[in-house]
């Protein structure tokens, strides 16, 4: 599956007292990555929680920081999702500062389907099965 | 009824590039004071959600910013809550510096009880308005 | 001056355990219109903390919660500033939902220009006073 | 080292649209067991800035989400530091709900000192290092 980008802005919300993007911050800008990759493909979490009835919970996150993002910062947020196994997908996501491509932020990141009720593991639905492959 | 008062630390997470809170964070103080107001009467709102099936919705508030919290400062957050006709709760509450009692925020607060599922207004349970008389 | 607008969607991190979108996370999306308005203008505030050294607090905000906003919705969160004083600008803001143009929050911002060592009140920088004419 | 540990509440603020914690916020957590063990030995994070003038930050995170915690949720946050090298700190860590000291989330965690102004790397301060042994 080839990558997919979401651009993200920096504001005075996502930085702290150092100046920078606080470190759990990086994580809600891979997470639209990853929401925006699947409203590309027609998905809407909304209407997937009613029909099948079906969330995405996180199962891991492994984050490396390389240079910090700041204020006003324009960055690329990608993501290269691939099936991992019948219930989970994971994720290759990179945060790019756009003025100049440098990487700032690296990360895996793996997502399991879970029923929204109970939170049980289950299988992706197949559309989107059908869309990883 | 008497102020209720409950201490909160400044962590990098509030901080915003400037060097201080950043001001939609002592919402949060905020609301953490008056969940813990409404638990020290031994309400849970886990319980109330499911019976008698109502939630709390922030109707409007208003804050005064005076002087900024900075990381590591000790705030205490207080509120203090009147019934406002039978389905609101108006609160009005501070943040203060521990170390030297320097009133930082004051807010005004207007919550309404609401059913859960529909989110339309609704009486607040007997129990809390006996408790706010 | 003519209402600015800026466009915002809503992600996982917006919103709270009611489904709806936590109530001091309005207030960046606020924010963020507040910052791209600026920048509209030609005004980095980086820029600005350095030369002249202004940094703007938020002197007092009041907000009006009409109906939630909910995931994956987008919203268009306005502005209309005007000068208040020399020091000050006040903004009155809104945050509209854009499938239908439903009101969902109203507020009012004050932010006053200060010094971004100090901290102390200064006089708005003259070609953003111009500008707000 | 022994382990610290350090309490914390899951309030409204720390929820997602799912009902349980939203996936970046347990790193919130975390940083507040970091900076309380800090604190436990009597460093201040704001001192440390300014004499010798240095911060810690973040360089890579792994966390493992096992089960989610819940509005309400009394939480007890681990930390177990050891040196790794000079200039790195790695930290074990843990999220237990207190209730059942249930394990919710494990992670590893490595901080860098550096320069305050140039967020290049430099030794971690001399009292620091002898209290990591």
């Amino acid at each position: 599956m080839r990558e997919f980008s979401w651009p993200a802005r920096v504001y005075w919300e996502d930085t702290d007292g150092g100046g920078i993007v606080y470190y759990a911050n990086y994580l809600r800008f891979l997470e639209r990555s990853r929401t925006e990759w699947l409203r590309s493909l027609g998905f809407s979490q909304q209407a997937l929680a009613r029909e099948p009835g079906v969330l995405f919970a996180v199962v891991n996150v492994s984050v490396q920081y390389r240079r910090p993002a700041r204020l006003d910062d324009e960055l690329i947020v990608t993501c290269a999702p691939r099936a991992d196994g019948s219930v989970c997908i994971s994720f290759a996501q990179r945060i790019l500062r756009a003025a100049d491509a440098e990487s700032l932020v690296s990360a895996e990141v793996k997502v399991a389907c879970v029923d929204a009720r109970t939170f049980r593991p289950t299988k992706l639905p197949e559309p989107l099965r059908a869309a990883l492959q």
